[in-house]
């Protein structure tokens, strides 16, 4: 079963790992970060830039996606892949997420979740036998399971809840994939481990799930308001406890920083809309922190975003001249932040695993992160 | 000094010709349609996306760039060219135009318009003098002169005195870019012929211009809120009088049908935002009509946009991903829309090159126009 995954080294210091997974689309090499394409597309970009950034694999929504355009739709013009016009592999999320952060009139049952949609108000219904549906009508590459996502904070016994419903559903979403032949198919399906704040819980959840034998398994329930220290301290109480020889998969996460402490913790995939999300508002990310385009100070900024950084944005484009489509509200300032800000992600990346496999991942995460966060703190000051 | 434009045929049943003009940047085959830039970016589309559509030439509208974020700015980053990342021929107006239609409170004087910005109200000028300095700092390979457009209609008074108010401005502009050295340079400097629906004034403004020897001639005060047969009968007003060995140009126009009819009454150049608006309203053009993609029809439509068109667009995606996007609001409508209605003009141009050469230019052009005028029409019957 878990011949899709090549753990290819271990490293030392932190519990860092470099690994290949394989996939119907072809090979993803790991640690890695997913662009996110919400709705068929990650917002801006065609299908080619989305390879200019370096991207392996992209994550698409089953919340948005089954909302609109539906996902019988999508199936009948040949799945997601060809719909949007990416050939690389895709992860979908379950849309239970989605659920719980933008539905609204929610009504959590044994045999899944009944919401309205927050496009239309129409009633809707999402359980293990309608996610996995969905994305064997998308085609994804990677299914998730559906899982309940408790709050921050919650009380133990509205976690023990959340486990207990999220590891009933991850057995039922395992057997429908066993039974309609996605698994067999060489579709991937991961499962998603809660416990909120509670440790015991965490490892309980992950060990109850690593039994089922999943090809994949994600850390669900962080990034839902907790403070940083906290989130980190949640991803530690689950990773020791996932099976060595699986990939794992934080959902919605984070900020450079954040990406590499996790892949200290060892965390082999990745997605957020950070990156594209704030270069929607005229930011773009440096090695010496985010910054801001609209501040006055690059106005007449000859340089590029960043020095010597190998994409279109950095290799065409002045600062000056992306404030000025930023303060002008062009469409071409979203397209040219987006591709750069995801670019810096995915050479984070690419570095990330150099340095896996150069066994100096340790010293060098750190001096990243740094640098990174000072630049932050001093632009905060000025 | 009209060595710049090779007039390579004319047309025998029509005025149509076939035309090659030398620019700084390399040459422009006529007829040809120039993209609009107006604030140092073709809407939604990066420098290579703008290439991607056989752009030869796009447009700058000085009164934008003048304003945000300033020519001189532009300049002290290497002119337009460097600034946006676009190293083919520029053509820039002269800002008149826009002082018109968008500023507030204008006071026409001899030496030029007194007007209130459009974006914070602030008090400026532009006259001969500042027009050319604009256009000069921007690097622009063809600069307009500054001239009076009368509102449609208007007086034969109000007229005259626009025609030679005109006359004047384009004389003084001649003489700056001599002396400044624009001309010089390689640059080259457009007149502007108005005289609104009279006939004799059209005429006059033609020639007394064509006496001033400049590279080249725009037709200027259509579409101004016009029906189209005056705006038609204005060009065949005007054209026969501009001399036959300079491009000539009618100013922001038109529709695919409308620019072959100008293209039969010997009109070489044109732009016009129509392409690039439509698209972000989610349009697309076909030979049989414009289509609108909220409409329902396309919702599970397998066709590209065009069968057999040659863009990324119809290449890659079917209406229905595209309807898909244009009703989720996504930005990646407005850029695969954009650069396919681009396409289809430069297409459209290109195909009118070769039927010119061909010598069949009419027959083929009243064809063109009959089927997309009846696909337009059916279009709204339905």
């Amino acid at each position: 079963m878990s011949s899709h995954f090549q753990l290819l080294k271990t490293d030392t210091g932190t519990a860092a790992r470099r690994g290949r997974l394989q996939t119907l689309h072809g090979p993803i090499e790991t640690p890695i970060f997913m662009p996110v394409g919400t709705q068929g597309t990650v917002k801006s970009l065609t299908p080619a830039q989305i390879k200019e950034t370096g991207a392996q694999i992209i994550l698409g929504n089953t919340y948005h996606l089954n909302l609109r355009p539906g996902s019988e739709l999508v199936r009948d013009l040949g799945g997601l892949h060809q719909f949007m016009g990416w050939d690389g592999p895709i992860l979908t999320d379950s849309g239970g997420f989605q659920v719980f952060s933008l539905a609204k009139l929610r009504d959590i049952r044994d045999d899944g979740i009944a919401f309205s949609s927050h496009l239309d108000g129409s009633k809707l219904f999402l359980g293990p036998r309608e996610v996995m549906t969905i994305q064997a009508n998308l085609g994804s590459d990677i299914a998730m399971v559906i899982d309940e996502c408790p709050p921050w904070p919650c009380t133990r016994e509205a976690c023990r809840d959340a486990v207990d419903r999220s590891y009933r559903w991850a057995q039922q979403c395992k057997q429908i994939a066993t039974d309609n032949g996605f698994l067999a198919g060489g579709h991937h399906v991961f499962a998603i481990a809660q416990g909120s704040t509670f440790d015991d819980l965490r490892r309980e959840a992950a060990e109850s799930l690593a039994a089922l034998d999943f090809p994949g398994y994600a850390v669900g329930g962080v990034s839902v308001g907790e403070p940083e220290p906290e989130m980190l301290k949640q991803v530690g109480a689950t990773t020791p406890f996932m099976p060595a020889d699986k990939p794992r998969y934080t959902m919605g996460l984070g900020t450079p920083p954040q990406i590499l402490k996790m892949i200290a913790l060892g965390v082999d995939m990745f997605d957020c809309v950070h990156p594209t999300r704030v270069a929607r508002n005229g930011a773009a990310f440096t090695p010496d922190g985010l910054i801001n385009l609209r501040n006055e100070r690059y106005r007449a900024d000859p340089a590029p975003l960043v020095e010597g950084l190998d994409n279109y944005t950095c290799r065409k484009f002045t600062r000056a001249y992306l404030r000025h489509l930023v303060m002008a509200n062009e469409i071409l300032a979203c397209t040219l932040l987006t591709l750069h800000n995801l670019h810096f992600y995915l050479d984070l990346m690419a570095q990330a695993r150099a340095h896996i496999e150069a066994g100096d991942f340790g010293p060098w995460h750190r001096a990243w992160v740094e640098r990174f966060e000072a630049g932050e703190a001093a632009a905060q000051r000025k």
